[in-house]
């Protein structure tokens, strides 16, 4: 083979070009091994031994349990501290007061912002009870609370979003929507970490699920795979808008139905039927279907 | 940073207030690493060379398959002995039969499902000879058998259900639904461990397929991205009836089809157009298809 | 457990009988942990920094940048040469004409294969550099062009799908595929390597998009989840010829849209509304969308 070398030299003359080179100096971020890595770590603390084969007992697990949260913190704030510095830089905040609230007002905020996080990792794991007794009662297949832990996909999904949504709460840059699409890319549920979700939250099956970013959920809300919770429109400008739709307790909407708009409420206790498009509101206690007669049965003499 | 015993000592709490906590004295569930190992080794067992660089050839081929073979053998004993021990501890047998009928009970049908199961192995394998080859004959992108074993996600789905069936037909709990997910997290396709599927299946992008678990599939059917066989009720008491479809032999289902119902009958021989929503039987040999009119083209003038 | 060696011995057979062993001696295909690594050394070379953390420096980077070139182009010229030595093998060229096309044939296109690859490598990130911008432009919860690299599925799915692209075009069998189907996997976007795609192409979200082989995008496109870009018939015989939709330039095409056939297409600044079904084209400048009126909201009196 010939030398590369001069490719090799015009491939890093476009890497100053266009900028956007990371890990490179001051300009750390968050890559997605160390994310990943994060995020397994907190599964282990919300569901000991159902994530990794730990060998524990009774007597070892607040040791264990001691021993991981301390690793996960020391990672955490440094993960936070760097995405942070990250948009610090980003602002328009003059130079002198970016130094002034700079690297150790970052440091400072990922501790808080980390000490916070684990006082409330309880509380927590007591809203993912509510989540996994939920699926239990709302899928026939469902065996045992332990089969909801183990292999759900939608339990997987709102576990990663109650994470996900604390960061996103907390202020923290980039790291929220990392865990989000980690778990995209695992269960094909798409939910935005902006998201506001309550209790006994339930996604069957949830390939293709996509709930936006100021999407309001109510308390027992069951939602099945496909459904879209999206926005009307797209316009950068609005981006501090409501553009996405308020679901209201005790709704089931089916697979692949589509609810677009910040203005689009669905009544509390309403079946959404499957497949159905909605973009106004919806009446407590609706059923919506799709009127039957749109399509066409007959014998059989071409191929679609 | 601040100590985090206090909230340690809350997590470990919520432990004992919640329970579920997995690897921990007798309470041994498979974790999701282990049941991800015992597949990989399968799916080398049924494709060697095709999933991992094992320097094979003709004089060690013999050889390593039989080193292999013991070695899942041994895993798989051990996780089918832990995840029927846990279904036990679940029932209402009283406490005496229970003991009776205990660990040992559950080593020795652990070793017998596993027996069985590698009895029957090359005739799974004969199965999916013929999937591979509804595959190649399906697809007209298709380039070589070799291509379909390597990169085709329906194939391997339909690989992870062959083996995950055979584990739920034995009685075998959650193993059978793990395997089914982690296929699900690779493919998007979401086949429950119980539908009954014939020979010669093919799903061609299969994103967002979902079938559920009293579905029954004939041979030589043909399946499309985002299509649903689900049910039409998800009461927990109905659990034991038939809640999902048949697909007759030679159906052919094209994308994002919704076909719903335990009654549901698609006749043979017949095609299923696009998106279509069923929830009735078709007559063998029928054409279904969305009546044309239903939508609006017109000059752009707003956004959507 | 009683011996395995009666059921090794008739997997062995089934080997031989349904052939299809890879790794064994000539026939050595690449294995999805070979192309997986491949794919992250490409693309740690197209986005420095942002898929593994290696403590990149100015000074260091060029240097890091050459040992990671040659590295890759080592195992890149590996796997093109075995990729085409096994399609060669499955042509009907005479044996004479094989053995002189052979081997050294298959390693000499490799090596050529891999320079040209590496010359455009800072093209493809000029392209790729359009990609994130309309990624940043199109989603309004984008916070940073970072953001977009870091996190984004539908930037992942066009980055690997241009580097599949390259491939298919240069002739390579079978790894344009395995690429097109890792990203698949990860991202549930499954765009054929032979897709033609222009500049500035943004998918959002993702889950569910189908881009079929023949299909033609222009600039500025952007496609949300659910998507399909299909064929109107899958005959075999039909494999040469455009069987997928053109998209022209700056056309959006909303949620779970489908449009069918190597004749349909969609003129340029048409916007396509979310669940419509298309099979004939469309003139530039339309705005196609689904007639209200298709389905029933009444009071709740019955479950779906």
């Amino acid at each position: 083979m010939r030398s590369l070398d001069k490719n090799i030299e015009a491939l890093v003359a476009s890497y100053k070009d266009l900028g956007l080179v990371n890990h490179c100096g001051a300009d750390t971020l968050p890559n997605r091994e160390s994310v990943a890595a994060l995020l397994q770590g907190l599964e282990e603390l919300l569901f000991p031994g159902f994530r990794k084969n730990d060998a524990l007992d009774h007597d070892n697990l607040a040791l264990i349990t001691a021993e991981k949260t301390y690793r996960i913190a020391r990672e955490l704030i440094l993960e936070v501290e760097n995405a942070m510095a990250f948009a610090l830089r980003n602002t328009n905040i003059p130079r002198d007061e970016h130094d002034t609230r700079g690297r150790a007002g970052c440091h400072f905020a990922a501790e808080l912002i980390t000490e916070t996080f684990f006082a409330e990792l309880p509380q927590i794991r007591a809203m993912l009870a509510e989540d996994m007794k939920a699926a239990f009662a709302g899928d026939p297949a469902a065996k045992s609370f332990e089969e909801v832990i183990i292999s759900y996909p939608g339990f997987e999904a709102i576990t990663a979003h109650r994470l996900a949504h604390f960061f996103y709460n907390a202020g923290v840059p980039i790291i929220p929507r990392m865990i989000s699409e980690l778990i995209h890319s695992r269960t094909g549920i798409d939910i935005h970490p902006g998201a506001q979700i309550g209790a006994a939250f339930f996604i069957d099956h949830g390939t293709g699920v996509v709930v936006g970013e100021t999407s309001v959920i109510g308390k027992n809300v069951k939602i099945y795979q496909g459904v879209t919770l999206g926005a009307l429109s797209v316009k950068k400008e609005e981006a501090d808008k409501k553009r996405h739709p308020t679901i209201e307790d005790d709704v089931t909407i089916y697979a692949n139905a589509t609810i677009l708009g910040g203005a689009t409420v669905i009544g509390r206790g309403s079946v959404i039927g499957g497949s159905v498009w909605i973009t106004k509101p919806v009446p407590p206690g609706s059923t919506v279907y799709i009127k039957s007669g749109g399509q066409v049965i007959e014998p059989r003499k071409q191929d679609l």
